[in-house]
C-alpha cells in the first residue's frame, strides 16, 4: 500500500485521510484555487475555451454510466475537470456575455462562499444552523423593508418572533413564486367550521366547499414560465394561469385584465391571484403595479409581484418610482443570484403580512417542532445551505449606495445601447428598455421602408425570413465565442402580433462597457454579410423586388 | 477620496474594483481562507464557540432591519462574520455531533466548491452551463444505474438523449419527493381525447374526469414530513397522505397497508402512490420494499422510494440486500448532501422509466425550448447551481469502494453502539438499528423491572416522567457543547403506542469513534445524576415506591 499515492481511497485509513488531510498547496487543486483567488478573470479566460464545441462532442467525455469501482486520484479528477468540464463550461461572468441574467460577481463572494461551504450549515433547523437562523431572518427583514418600508416598531416586533415570518428564503425565483402562490391558495381556501383548509383537504374539496367552479391566476403574456409550472404543481392546472395581453411597452393591459376579471366572476371562477411583473425576463418591462393593486383589491385576491429580476431597482432613487405599487403587493419574489450579485442558488419571497406563511406551516417530531425557531417549518425546501450569509454580506459591503450605483449604471447603459441601435440604420430596436433589458434585431436599411409601408402579407413574409436570419446570427455569434446575446420571440402590435424573433440583451454586469456593446453590433453586422448568410439576403431581396 | 481604503464602495470606480481586484493574501478574508484550506477542523474548533449561547442573545447581533446606506469594508464584514456568525454557528462536521444527518466532508470538496462557485453556471439551460449539462445527466445516470442496474445498451440509449431523462437533479430530498409525486400525479391523470391532462386542467378536473372521489398516497407513520408537505403543495391535501402503522422494527406493516388499500378501493379513492422508506429519518428503518412493490403493482399505482438517507446503502455488498425491491420502484429519492458527502444543497430523484418526466415538462421561448437539451424543462426549480460537479467528483474520487467503506463502517459502528447501550444497565435501546441510525434513552436500572412488569397505568406514568428527563438531558448536553444527540418521539408497541421521547443518533461521520460514543454515554449518565436533574429521579422514585 505504501507505494500508492496518498489520496486514492483503498482502505479505511486512506478514506480517513481524505476527510482529514488538506489538499497540498502545490497539488493541482491547490494551484487552481490560488489561480482563482489571485486572478479569477484570468483563470476563466485561460481555461474556458472560447470557440464553441458541439454539445454532442462534449457528451463523449461524460458517457460512462457506471460509477467506477476503483477510486481515482484527486489530481486525476482535477485534471479531468479542467480539461473536460471547465474548458467547455460557459464564461457567464464575461463582460461580453450579455444574453442572460448573469454577471461577474464581487470578488469577496469567493472567499465568503468558501466559509459558507466549510461551515456546511443546514438552515432547516436551528440545531444545525444556530446563528444562521437569525441572520437569515434579518436578511429577509431587510429585503422586506426595501419593498414595504415598514417602520422601526414593525421590524422590532416581527424580525425575530418565531410566530411570524416576513418571508421565506429559497434556492431561487421559481421556488419563491411557487411559495407565494401556495400561500395564496391556502389562504384563499381558509379553515372554517366545516372545512379543515385546502392544505388538509385538498384543492378539489376546497373548490366544492367554497362553491367555486374553478380558480385562476392572472398574469401578462410576458410573465415568467415558472408561473405555469407553479399552477401545474399546485394542482390548479396550467390553463388556469390566464395570460393577459400586453400594451406596446410589454406591460399588462389594464383594460384586458379588467375584462378578464369580470368574465371570470361571471363564470364563478375564483381569482386566486393577480401577478404583476417587475422586470419581465424577455424585455425588462414593469407592469403598472399600482393599478393592478387596485384591481386585486376590488376582486379580493392575492396580489403577487414577480420581482425576481427587477425588485432591486428599488435601491435606485431615480428608478424606484417605476415600481410604484409594489409596496401594495401581498408577496414579492426577489432573486438574490440575479441583481443582488450572489452566486447561483439564492432567492426569496417576502410577504406583507407576517402571518401569511402560517397557512403553509409543517411540523415534525424530530425537527421544526411547533413553537421552535426552525426556519424549515415554513419553507418549501427542507435542508438548505446558508446562502443568506452571502446576501447579508452583499447588502452590507455594497450597501444601498453600491446597489444603487449598479442599478443606475445598468439602466443608463441600456438606454445608451438603445440609442446606438436606433442610430444604426441596419438594426431595429424591438423593445424600448424600461430597466436594463432590451431586444432588437438585424434589419438592413433597405428593408425598412417595406416593413413600414408594405402590405401586411409582405410584412409577414419579410418577418418570417428575418426570424430565420436572427436565429442564424445569434447562433453563429455564440459559436464564434467573442460575445453572446440570447434570443426570444415577441409579438409586437406594430406587426399585427406576428411572432418576431429578436436578440435579447441584459446589462447587469458592471464590467460590460459601451465599447463592448459597440463591438457586438459591429460583429453582428459583419456576420450578416458573410457568404454563409447570403441566402437570407437573397430571400429578402426577392421579396421586395 | 484617495484617503479611503480601497474596498468601500462609494463611487463607480470603487465599485468596479470590488468586481475586479482580488482580496489580498494578508487581508482578513485571505487569512481565513488559508486557515480553512490548511486546517479546516482547527478553524472550526477555534472559531465556533463550544458553549451554547441563547438564541435570543445571538439575535441581538442580527437585529438591524435596514440595509445600510453606506457600504462597510470587506474586512469589517469578515470580522463581524467571524465574531458573530461563525462563532455561534454549529460545528456540524464535529465527530461528536451525531444528532443529525451531518458529517465531516472529504477535503477535496472545498477547493472543488470554489471552482464551482467561480464558474457560477446556471444549469437551467445549456447556454449558461454547456458541459455541466452532460455532466449532470451523467451523474443522474450513474445513480440511476446504482438503483436500477440497467444494462449498457440502456444507458447508451438514454444517458444523453434529450427526449428522455433518467431523473431530475435538485436542491435536496424535499424537492426530490415533490418532483416524484408531481410526476406520479400527472401520469395518473393522463391526457385523453376528452381531457388535456391534470397539468393543464388541474386536479379537481382530473378527479371528475376519471370518476374518482379522491386520491391518496400511502406511507408509513415513520415517513418523512416532506410527504405531507408534498401532498399540501400538489393540491391533494395532507389528510390524503395516509399514515400506515409500523411493525416492531419501525417498518410499514404490510397487513395494514393491504387493508388500507382495500378500504380506499371500496371508497373509490384512487391510490396515487405508495411510498416506501429506505432509511427512516428517525430510526433508519427500511420498509419491506419488495412486498410494497407487489402491492403497488396490484393497485396499479406509482411506487416511490424515499431513499434520501438510505439509498447509498446500495454501495455496500453486505447491506444492499436490505433494500431489495428498490429496483422495482418507479422513482427513488437520493440526497447527495447526506450519504454522498456533498456540501449542503444537492439531491435528486431517479425514474425507472426514462419517459416519466414527460408529464411535467415546461417550455418557454427564451430558454428550455422544445427539443433543446436544457435541463430546466423537467425540473421543479429554474436556475440552479452546478452541484452535480461535486457529486461527479465524489463518485469518482471515492468510487464504489470508498462509499462502500463509509456505509459499512457506519452500520458496523451503529451496531457496536447498540451493543454498548444494551450492556449499559442505565440505558435502554429504543430502536434496533437497521442502517446507521438508532434511538435510546436514559433509564436507570432500578426502573427497568417496573417498566417491564408494572401495570400499564404505572408504565405510562413512568414514561411521562422519563420523557421530560430525556428532553432535559438532550438539551443540557447540547448546551455544554461537548457532544450533540438529537431527540424525537416514537410510539413503540411494547409501551402500548405511548409516545416516548428518545435520543437519536446518526453515525455517518467517519471521524466519529467508539471512544467518542462511549464519552457521550458517560456524559449523559453524569448529567442524569447532577443536582439539577434530581427532581426527575425523585418523581420516578415516588412512582415506584
Amino acid at each position: 500500500m505504501s507505494n500508492l499515492p496518498r489520496k486514492a481511497v483503498v482502505n479505511f485509513d486512506s478514506l480517513h485521510r481524505v476527510f482529514t488531510i488538506p489538499e497540498e498547496q502545490d497539488s493541482t487543486l491547490g494551484r487552481i484555487e490560488r489561480e482563482i483567488s489571485e486572478n479569477l478573470e484570468g483563470f476563466l479566460q485561460s481555461h474556458i475555451v472560447a470557440i464553441e464545441k458541439d454539445l454532442s462532442d462534449v457528451e463523449k467525455d461524460f458517457a460512462e454510466a457506471t460509477i467506477p469501482q476503483q477510486p481515482i486520484f484527486v489530481s486525476q479528477q482535477a485534471d479531468f475537470l479542467l480539461d473536460k468540464l471547465v474548458a467547455h463550461s460557459v464564461h457567464t461572468a464575461s463582460p461580453s456575455f450579455v444574453g442572460h441574467m448573469t454577471s461577474a460577481l464581487p470578488y469577496f463572494m469567493l472567499p465568503l462562499s468558501k466559509i459558507m461551504i466549510a461551515l456546511n450549515q443546514n438552515l432547516v433547523k436551528t440545531e444545525t444552523s444556530k446563528s444562521f437562523t437569525p441572520l437569515e431572518r434579518q436578511v429577509t427583514g431587510m429585503l422586506h423593508r426595501l419593498v414595504y418600508q415598514g417602520d422601526d416598531s414593525f421590524y422590532k416586533k416581527y424580525l425575530h418572533d418565531q410566530h411570524f415570518a416576513l418571508g421565506a428564503f429559497c434556492s431561487g425565483g421559481t421556488v419563491a413564486n411557487i411559495t407565494a402562490l401556495w400561500v395564496a391558495r391556502n389562504n384563499m381556501f381558509k379553515v372554517t367550521d366545516q372545512f379543515a383548509g385546502v392544505h388538509q383537504e385538498g384543492l378539489a374539496a376546497g373548490l366544492v366547499h367554497h362553491g367555486y367552479r374553478g380558480a385562476a391566476v392572472l398574469i401578462s403574456e410576458r410573465g415568467h414560465y415558472s408561473l405555469k409550472k407553479t399552477a401545474d404543481i399546485l394542482g390548479l392546472g396550467a390553463k388556469n394561469i390566464i395570460s393577459i395581453a400586453t400594451d406596446d411597452h410589454n406591460r399588462i393591459s389594464i383594460a384586458a385584465l379588467k375584462d378578464e376579471c369580470e368574465a371570470l366572476r361571471r363564470d364563478n371562477i375564483k381569482i386566486m391571484a393577480i401577478v404583476g411583473v417587475a422586470g419581465t425576463t424577455e424585455t425588462g418591462s414593469v407592469d403598472p403595479l399600482d393599478q393592478m393593486a387596485d384591481i386585486a383589491a376590488e376582486y379580493e385576491c392575492h396580489f403577487h409581484v414577480d420581482g425576481a429580476w427587477g425588485a432591486p431597482t428599488l435601491f435606485s432613487k431615480k428608478y424606484a418610482p417605476l415600481l410604484k405599487g409594489i409596496e401594495r403587493a401581498d408577496s414579492v419574489t426577489i432573486d438574490a443570484h440575479k441583481q443582488l450579485y450572489i452566486p447561483m442558488g439564492a432567492g426569496l419571497v417576502v410577504f406583507k403580512d407576517p402571518s401569511a406563511l402560517h397557512s403553509v406551516e409543517h411540523h415534525a417530531n424530530y425537527i421544526i417542532r411547533k413553537g421552535s425557531k426552525d426556519l424549515g417549518s415554513r419553507t418549501l425546501e427542507g435542508s438548505r445551505p446558508g446562502m443568506a450569509m452571502l446576501v447579508h454580506s452583499g447588502l452590507r459591503i455594497l450597501g444601498q449606495q453600491g446597489y444603487e450605483l449598479l442599478i443606475d449604471e445598468g439602466i443608463n447603459k441600456t438606454q445608451q445601447f438603445a440609442g446606438m441601435i436606433k442610430q444604426h440604420s441596419d438594426f431595429e430596436l424591438c423593445s424600448e428598455p424600461t430597466l436594463n433589458i432590451l431586444t432588437y434585431r438585424y434589419c438592413p436599411s433597405w428593408l425598412t421602408p417595406h416593413l413600414t409601408n408594405g402590405d401586411s402579407k409582405l410584412v409577414e413574409k419579410i418577418n418570417n425570413v428575418l426570424n430565420g436570419y436572427t436565429k442564424y446570427l445569434q447562433k453563429v455569434q455564440r459559436g464564434r465565442g467573442k460575445a453572446f446575446v440570447s434570443r426570444t420571440q415577441l409579438t409586437p402590435a406594430c406587426y399585427g402580433q406576428q411572432s418576431i424573433v429578436v436578440f435579447r440583451v441584459v446589462l447587469a454586469n458592471p464590467l460590460t462597457t459601451i465599447d463592448i456593446l459597440d463591438e457586438i453590433l459591429v460583429e453582428q453586422a459583419q456576420l450578416a454579410l458573410e457568404p454563409e448568410a447570403q441566402h437570407y439576403i437573397n430571400s429578402l431581396r426577392a421579396l421586395v423586388q
